[in-house]
C-alpha cells in the first residue's frame, strides 16, 4: 500500500501540532503515513512543543515506522519564511496550496493511497489569490472538475450535503432535480466502492418542516426532491424520502440508513455534531481518490501550546485507511472507470 | 393544588388510549389529573382495549386517586356521535375544540393547574371551520392574543423556536429584531417563573452556516440577530449569540445554556429528537397558564390496538406538574402581573 499523505494546512495553526503529538504518543496510528510539508515547519513546532520527534526527509511519498517522514514537494529554492504560532502569513499561503496540490496529484498518480487534510485558514489563502472556497472545490478541480459531495461520517451516522456553505435564503433556489440525482448517485456509488456496502440504504431529508406536509409548508419536496428520488429508484438506488428531517435523525429511523442526504449545511451538521462530536470525519465523495479531513479549524490561539486533541486526525486517518482497504477489494472495472477520469 | 386537565385531542386517535393505559398501569402518574372529555369516549375505548378502568363523571375539574375522573364541559344535549377507532369524523370536531377551550378557560380561572393536550388531527378541525393552525395559536387567542413561544424540552435540552410551521424559503424574511427580542424576553421570563432558573443562560443560533461567518454566507446574523441580542443584553437577559448552530448543539457547548433559541423548526427539532427521542415535551411559553403537550401525533392506525407508548403523556404531565410547583413559589408580583393579562 502506498502511504497516506497528510497535509498540515495552515502552519501557524494546530495542524502541525496534531501530527507531532499523534506521532509522539501513538506512533502506530501514523504507521502508513507521510507528511506533505517542508520539514522545517515540523522541526520548529516539535522544538516549541518540547517533543523529541525523529523526523525523516524523503524525496517521494514514503512511510516509515522509525521516523515521521516529511515529503517536501516545494522546489529547493522556495522560501516560505518563518512560521510564527498563531500568526498567519501571506508568505506561507502559496506553500500551503502547493502541498495540497502535490498530495492530490500523488494520489491521482497512485503514489499515495489517500490524502488527509489538516485545517486551512481560508481568508489567508483567499487574500493570496487562491480562487476556491475551500479544499474540496480545489481538489475536485485538480481531479478534472468532477462533481463531488461533502460527507461527514462517524461510527453511527453518515450525512451527505446537497448544498454546503451557502446562505440559508439561497438554499431553496439552489436545489434541483439534476443535482439531487447526481448527489444520490455519488453517495450510492461511493458507499458501494469506498465503504463496501453492497446495497446502500439512503434517506433523503425534506427541506421544509414535516417535509412540507403535502405542500402545506413549501413545495420543494413535491417539485424537486420526490422526482429526484423516483428517478434514482428507477436507476436501482435504494433511497427513501423526502422524509421529515427531525424524524429521520431520531434513533429509530436513523439506524435504517447507511447515509442521510441533507438539503443544507446545518441539517446535516447539527445532528452529527450533537451525536458524534470530535469523532466525525469530513470525506469528499465523487473524487477519483480518497480524501478525508479533520473536522476542526486551525485554532490559531492554541498552536504550539500542546493542549489540543488529535483524535479527529486519527479518525480521519483510520477512515482513509478503511476506505482504501475497501477500495482495493473492489471490482477492477470500477478502477478502470476511475482511471479514465484522470 | 387544582387538577391538571388533560384533553385527549382527536378521539379516533391514540389520545384516549394513552390516558387509559397510563391509568391502568401507572395510576400514580395521573394522581392529580382530570380528563376533559365526554366520558363515553373513554368508556368505549376502555372496553375496546379490554381494560377494567373505574371512570368517574365529575361536574367540575377534580382529581381522584380512586377513579379516573372525566369532566365533560359539553352541554347535556350535545351529541358527538360514535367514535370509530382510526376514522376521524366531522361530528366530533366541535367537541374536540370545545374541550380544549373549556380546559384553557378553567386554567385561566385558576380552576385547573395546567392543561396537557393530546394530539389533534389538524386537517379535520380545519375542515370543520377551526380557524387556527394548531393548539398553540388557539390557546394564545383564548388568553387574549398574547405572544407565545413554542419550546421543546427534555431532561438535557430545551429548544425554543423563532418560527414554527413555515416553508424554509419564508424563514429569512420572517425574522425581525422585534420578534427575536420578544421571543428572548418570553424565554427568559418563563425560565425564571416556570422553571425556577434565577439567571437563565440562553444561546441563540445563527440562521446561516457558521452563523454567516461575518456576513460571508448571509446577513441575517448582522442585520437581525446580533442587534436583538445586544438589546436583550441591555435589558439584563443573559443571551449569547448568534452562534453557529452545529457547534451550539455539540456536547461541550449545549451544556452551557438553559435554553437554545432556534431560527426555524428543524434547527431545534432535529437535535432534540436526535438526543431525547420520546422524552421531549412540547411547551407553550408566554401564556398566562401552563400548557404542555405530548410530542407525537394521533397515530390513527394504532388507536384501540393497545400497542402504544404513553411515555410522552407521562413526561408532559410531569413537566406541567413541575412547572406548576415552580410557579406557585414565585414572587406575588408576577402572579399579579399575569392576572392583569386575563
Amino acid at each position: 500500500m502506498p502511504p497516506i499523505l497528510i497535509t498540515v494546512g495552515e502552519p501557524a495553526g494546530i495542524g502541525p501540532d496534531c501530527v507531532l503529538l499523534a506521532w509522539a504518543t501513538a506512533p502506530e496510528s501514523l504507521r502508513d503515513c507521510c507528511i506533505c510539508a517542508p520539514i522545517a515547519w515540523l522541526e520548529e513546532r516539535a522544538c516549541q512543543l518540547g517533543l523529541d520527534v525523529r523526523l525523516g526527509a524523503v524525496e517521494k511519498p514514503e512511510a516509515s515506522t522509525d521516523t515521521l517522514n516529511c515529503w517536501n514537494p516545494l522546489s529547493q529554492d522556495a522560501k516560505t519564511g518563518p512560521v510564527c504560532c498563531g500568526t498567519t502569513s501571506a508568505h506561507t499561503a502559496s506553500a500551503v496550496v502547493a502541498c495540497i496540490r502535490a498530495a492530490a496529484l500523488a494520489c491521482i498518480q497512485k503514489k499515495a493511497a489517500a490524502i488527509v487534510t489538516g485545517p486551512i485558514e481560508k481568508a489567508v489563502l483567499r487574500d493570496s489569490g487562491f480562487g476556491f472556497p475551500g479544499h474540496t472545490e480545489f481538489l475536485a478541480h485538480l481531479a478534472g472538475d468532477v462533481p463531488f459531495v461533502m460527507m461527514l461520517a462517524s461510527e453511527n451516522l453518515r450525512v451527505a450535503l446537497l448544498t454546503t456553505h451557502l446562505a440559508l435564503a439561497d438554499v431553496p433556489a439552489e436545489l434541483s432535480v439534476s443535482e439531487t440525482l447526481q448527489c444520490l448517485r455519488i453517495v450510492h456509488d461511493d458507499l458501494q466502492t469506498r465503504f463496501s456496502i453492497a446495497v446502500p440504504r439512503i434517506g433523503l431529508c425534506g427541506l421544509n418542516p414535516h417535509a412540507g406536509e403535502a405542500g402545506h409548508f413549501g413545495h420543494e419536496e413535491i417539485d424537486v426532491l420526490a422526482p429526484a428520488v423516483a428517478q434514482a429508484r428507477d436507476e436501482g438506488i435504494n433511497v427513501h424520502g423526502p422524509l421529515p428531517a427531525d424524524t429521520l435523525f431520531s434513533p429509530p429511523m436513523r439506524l435504517e440508513f447507511d447515509a442521510v442526504v441533507c438539503c443544507y449545511h446545518d441539517q446535516g451538521l447539527i445532528p452529527i455534531k450533537a451525536l458524534s462530536f470530535g469523532e466525525a470525519v469530513n470525506i469528499t465523495l465523487g473524487l477519483p481518490f480518497i480524501r478525508t479531513s479533520v473536522d476542526h479549524g486551525t485554532a490559531l490561539d492554541r498552536a504550539g501550546g500542546g493542549k489540543i486533541s488529535y483524535s479527529s486526525l486519527i479518525a480521519a486517518i483510520q477512515c482513509a485507511r478503511a476506505m482504501h482497504a475497501a477500495h482495493v477489494n473492489q471490482i477492477p472495472e470500477r478502477i478502470a472507470k476511475e482511471s479514465q477520469c484522470i
